[in-house]
C-alpha cells in the first residue's frame, strides 16, 4: 500500500497576511499619455469589433463637434475600481461630458471613496472567499477592497446626511453635497464627484440606496426616527427629463447597461408624456458584453431602443466588447482630435440653482 | 447591360397593420401542468449547466423544507413580457415566496399593465424598428408592446398616486397601493402585483422610478408642483433591511442580476451597520446568462459574494443559462415535490402596519 | 502579535482517494422516459430562447415528416462526458438520423470509450489540477475520466489500425471498423458507433486525428514505419458530398459549431465544383451559446450561411442556449409526437460498398 | 380610413450594385506603425481583461526571451478576412513565432486567397443574405468576399494537387507546395503562406479539407479517379508531435479555440504514448471570448488541460474579448519591446527534409 505522509506547518501573523493582500493599489489609467488616433484608425479599416470600435469613436468625436449636444455618460459595472476613474475626471476637465447617469456603487463605494483616500488593490480571482471574508478584505472578480475603509465611507454619507436640512432630495443633490464634502475634507483631488462638482456636472444615480450611500443613509434615518431627509426617486426621473428638455440635441454613451441605460433612455417619453416636444437621443454607442439574445436590457439593441421612439437611427454603435481594453481606447481617441478645445462647460447643474 | 426595372405598389391600411402585428399574444406558461420532476433527477447526474440547474432545484426544494427561512425573489429581465407571469403568480399562491425584490419594468410596465387587461405579443427580431415606431408599437427582442396601452398604464400610476396623501412612500408601499387598484379596477386576475397584495407580500423596487410608474408619478409631480408624495429610496432598504433582521434564514431565488441582487445581498452589511446580528443569506440560487469576466455586479459568482459577508457557502448554486427555459422548469420541479404544502404564508407586509 | 500556528497532519491513500474521485458516473438520460410535448408547446407561444427552442423542434419535427430527407446530425462539444449519450443512440435506433459528422473527441474519447466498459464521472469545477494530473485524472469542467482507462482506448484504436490492410481511409470506413470492434468485443449496448454500425449509419470525423484515435494511429504509423494505413480527409469530403448528392433533400440538426457545422454545410459548394446541381440545406437548426459577434463560424448566423449558399431560409433556427438542457428537450419532443413511425432507416453506409 | 399608396421606381445595374458592396477592402492593421507598450504597462495596474492581457503580453515576451522554446501560434477565426493578416507575416518575419497551427479556412480561403490577389470588403451585418447569395456575394459577420474570386483559389489548390505526386501527405507538406506556388505566381507579398515557406516555417491545417482546399482536392482525386494524392491526417499529428519532441521548451499563444487548441495540446499526450519523455508546454496565452461553462473545449481554461498534463502552471493566461481589438495589441507590445532581435529563425520545416 501506498502510504503518504504530509506534514505542513505554517506560521503566520493575520494583520501581516491582510497587508500582503492589500499591498499593491490599483493605478487609474492616464489616457493623455498615449494617443489611440493611429490604432482607431487602422480598426476602422478591419472588422468585428475593432471596427464597432472605430465607429463609436467617431460618432463620440461627432457628439462633441455638434455645438447643440448635450453629452450624458452612463456608467454600469465595476470601472473605477478597475482603474478607469481618471478617464471620467479627465472628460469632466476637458469638457467631454455634460451629464453623468451611474449605478451608485461606482459614484459612493468607488469613486467618492477614492476621494476619501481609500484605495482598491488587485487581487487574485481563484481564492478562498471564506478566509477573505474572515479577514474583511471584499472581493470584485480580480480586486480587493477593505472592509473597514468601506465602512467609513458609509459613515461619511451617514455624517453629510446628517448635517443637511431634512427634506426630500434628488441625487443629483446630494452627489452635489458629497462633491463639497470632498472640496473641503477630500484626500484625492482625482475624484469625478469631487470633478463634477467644481464643473458644475449633473451626476444622477436612479438607484442610490443601492450602495454604500444606502448603509449610511439608513443610518441617518434609523438614528432620527424621523425628521431626516430622503432620497426622492421621481425627483430624479423630473431632473434628468428637464435636462433633456433644455437640450438641443443629446448624445448617449453608455458604458455597460442596467437602470443608467434604462433611466436616461427613458426621459424621451416622460418629457412627451408631460406634452414637451423633446428629440430623441440623436447619438447613441455603448460598450457592453451583453447581448440582445436574452432579451434583457443591459444587451437590447439601440435599434430597438428606436422603437420606443427613444433613440435615432443613423449615429448609434454598439461596441460588444470589455470596457476595461475599449474605454480607454475611445476616450484617448476623442481627447487627442482635439475637438474638446472648441468645447465649453455646459454647467447644467446651474439650471436647478 | 443588365438593367432592372422595379416596381412596387403597396396599398395598406396602417391600423389594419399594426393589428396584424399585434395579433398573437404571448401566452404564460402554467407550471403546474407539466411535472419536471423526472427530467431534473436525470440532470442530477449529468454535467454542466443541466447538472447545475438540478442543483439549484435542490437548494430551492430545501429553502422550502427550512421552516426558518424567508424566501426573497429577485426579479430582472422581461420576464413577464416573455411569458413568465403566472409562474410568479404560482409561487405566491402555493406559499413558495414570501419577498419580491424586482426592477421597476417587470412591477409597473409587465405585471400591472397585464393586470389591466393589456397584453403582448409575438413579435420578430429582424425588422425595420422605425416603422414600429411610427406605428406605436415597442419591441422587446421578438415580443411588441402597444405603445397606446403603455400610455394607459402610466396614467393609471399618476391616478394612483393624485389620490394617496403626500407623503415618501417606499416602493413597497406604493405597490401595495397597485394591488388594491387591481383588486377593484383590475381586469385580469393574474398578476403578481395584485397576488402579493392579496397574501401580503411585499414587493420592493430600488430604483421604482426607472419604469412607468416614473412616468405617471413625474406627471403627479409636475401637475401638483408640490404637495405631492414622493417615493424614499432609503426607506425601502431599511423596511427590507427590518424583514431581513426578522427572518431567522434568508435564502434567494434570483432570476438576472442588477440592482435587485445587490439591494437584497446589501441587507445583511445594512443590518450590520445598524448593529444588529443578521446572518448570511445561508441558501442563494441564480439563473443567468451573465458571466465574471467583466466584475460586473450581475455576473459576480456567489463565492465572490461570501468574501463581502453577504452569502454562506454550502448552498449556493449559478446557473449559466437562460431563464425562459430554466425557471419553468426549476419551479414545476419544486412544486411538483408539495414541500410548499407544509408551508405557511408569511405575510410579511403586516410587519409594516 | 498574534501569532497563528497550524499544524495539518495527513495520510491519505491515493489510490483510495482516486477512486473516490472517480465514484459516481455519470448516467445518460433517457428522453423517452419523460415526454417534452407540453413544455415545448408551451414555450410556443412565449419568448426569447424557449420560444426558439419550440421553433427549433418543430422544424425538427418537419425533417422527420419530409420522406426525402436525409437528416445529418453535427456534434462538437463534450456531449457524451456530459450524459447526452444515449440520445443519439436513441435517434438510430428511432430512424431520427442518417449521417452523423462529429469532432473526434464525441466519437473516439468519449462514445467508443465507453462502448469499451469505461465511464465518465461527476467532478468538481474548483479543484487543484496539479492534483488530479498526478493521480491521472482529466477533467472536463465538472466531469472526471480517469486517464488509464483513456490509455487502453488508444491503444485499442492502434489494434484496430494493425489488423487492417494498409491503404487511404476515410475517417468514415475507420469508424465502421470501430462499430465492428466494438460489436465483437463491445461491453455496452449504449454507444452510438456500434448502432450506427448496425444500422449502417455513416460517421464522419473530419478532424479525425484530433482525437484519442490520433494517439493510436501516431502509435500504428510511428511502429510500422511504413506500410500503414492513412485517413484520408479528403476522401471524408467526397463521401459527405456524394451522400449530399444522393438525398434529395437534406436537413442539419447542430449542436455546437466547429468543423462538423462548416464541414457538413460545404458540402452544397462541393457538389456545385464537381458540376453537380445540389440543392441547398433546406432545414438547419443550431443549439449553440456562441454570438455572432466575433466573427467566427461556431456563432455565424444560418442567416449568413444563405448568403453562402448552403443552408435555404424558411425552416432554419438558432437556439443559444446550452445543449445539456436543451438537446433532451428537443429529441423527446420528437420521439413522442412519433413521426419517426413511419420514416425508414436509409443505411446511407450501403452508398460505399 | 387613412390609406397610404406607395409607389416605389426603382432601376439599378446588378453588376454596378454588387462592384458598390465590394468597393472598400479590408486593409490589414500594421503593428510596427504604434506603439502599444505604455498603453499595456497601464493596462498591468488595472483589472479584469485589460489586467489579463498585460499579463499575456508578459507571458509571450518569456517565451521570446527564452532561447529553448519553440513558439507555436493556434488560429481559429475569420482573423486575415477581418485585418489581421499582417500581424501574422510580421511575426514571421521578426522570427516571433516557430509553428502556425490553423483552421484551414485562414490558410486557404483567407490567407492564400489574398495571396493570389483577391481581397476582403467591408460590408454590413443587417444585410438581406438572399440577394447576397444572387450576387455571389459571400457575408462573414461584417465583411465581403466575391464567391467568384473564391472559385479561382479553390481551381488553384487543385491544380497544385495536380502536378504533385500522388502520395500522403501532411497537411504541411501540401502548404509549403502552396508557398511555392505564390513565391512564382503570386501577386500579393503580404501572406503568412508565403513568408512562412520562405522562412521555413512550418503550417498545420488538422483538418485541411475543411476549407477551400477541400474543394480543390475534391475536385482533383474526382477527376482522377485513382493515382491522385491523399491528406494523410495522421502524419499531421506524428509530425507536430515531432516537432513538440524536438524542442526543449513549448510556448502556445492561442487565438480562438477550435481544433488548432487541442490538437498542439495533445502532441504532449502523443510523445508520452510513443515512450518520448517531452516537457508539458511551459507557457500557454488564449485569446477568446469563449468561457469554461458549457464544458467545450473552445474554453475551457488552460488550469483544466493542466489536469491532462498538457500545459504547465505558472506562465498561462486566457484573455476573455475579442482578438481583433487584444490581438493587435499584444503583437504591437512584443514587437517593439524589441526581444524578438536576439532571437533566430528556428527553420523547422528542415527538420523534415
Amino acid at each position: 500500500m501506498d502510504y503518504c505522509l504530509l506534514v505542513i506547518l505554517m506560521k503566520y501573523e493575520v494583520k501581516d497576511e491582510k497587508k500582503d493582500l492589500l499591498s499593491e493599489p490599483i493605478k487609474h489609467i492616464d489616457i493623455k499619455t498615449f494617443n489611440a488616433i493611429p490604432l482607431i484608425e487602422a480598426f476602422d479599416h478591419m472588422a468585428f469589433q475593432s471596427r464597432n470600435l472605430a465607429n463609436a469613436c467617431k460618432i463620440y468625436d461627432r457628439m462633441l463637434v455638434d455645438k447643440d449636444c448635450s453629452i450624458i455618460l452612463c456608467l454600469a459595472g465595476s470601472l473605477v475600481s478597475a482603474g478607469l476613474k481618471n478617464i471620467i475626471v479627465d472628460m469632466i476637465r476637458h469638457a467631454m461630458v455634460d451629464v453623468i447617469v451611474s449605478t451608485g456603487a461606482i459614484i459612493v463605494d468607488q469613486d467618492f471613496f477614492e476621494g476619501l483616500g481609500f484605495q482598491h488593490y488587485r487581487g487574485e480571482v481563484r481564492v478562498d472567499d471564506s478566509k477573505l471574508q474572515k479577514m474583511h478584505v471584499d472581493r470584485i472578480y480580480d480586486t480587493y477592497i477593505d472592509e473597514d475603509d468601506l465602512r467609513v465611507c458609509d459613515m461619511t454619507i451617514k455624517k453629510i446626511a446628517d448635517g443637511l436640512p431634512s427634506r426630500p432630495y434628488s441625487s443629483r443633490e446630494f452627489i452635489v453635497e458629497m462633491g463639497r464634502y470632498l472640496q473641503k475634507n477630500g484626500k484625492n483631488p482625482d475624484s469625478f464627484v469631487l470633478e463634477a462638482y467644481k464643473n458644475e456636472v449633473p451626476i444622477f444615480c436612479p438607484a442610490f440606496s443601492d450602495s454604500s450611500a444606502g448603509f449610511g443613509l439608513v443610518f441617518h434615518q434609523h438614528e432620527r426616527k424621523n425628521n431626516y431627509l430622503t432620497i426622492d426617486s421621481v425627483k430624479d426621473f423630473r431632473e434628468l427629463t428637464e435636462l433633456k428638455v433644455q437640450s438641443k440635441q443629446t448624445g448617449l454613451f453608455m458604458i455597460g447597461g442596467g437602470v443608467p441605460k434604462n433611466f436616461v433612455q427613458d426621459t424621451v417619453v416622460a418629457a412627451d408624456i408631460l406634452g414637451i416636444d423633446a428629440t430623441m437621443h440623436k447619438y447613441a454607442i455603448q460598450l457592453t458584453v451583453a447581448d440582445e439574445r436574452d432579451g434583457a436590457l443591459s444587451g437590447s439593441t439601440l435599434k430597438e431602443a428606436n422603437s420606443w421612439g427613444k433613440v435615432d437611427t443613423g449615429y448609434e454603435q454598439m461596441v460588444f466588447s470589455e470596457a476595461t481594453i475599449t474605454f480607454p481606447l475611445l476616450v484617448s481617441f476623442a481627447y487627442h482630435k482635439g475637438t474638446w478645445k472648441k468645447r465649453k462647460q455646459q454647467k447644467l447643474n446651474q439650471l436647478f440653482q
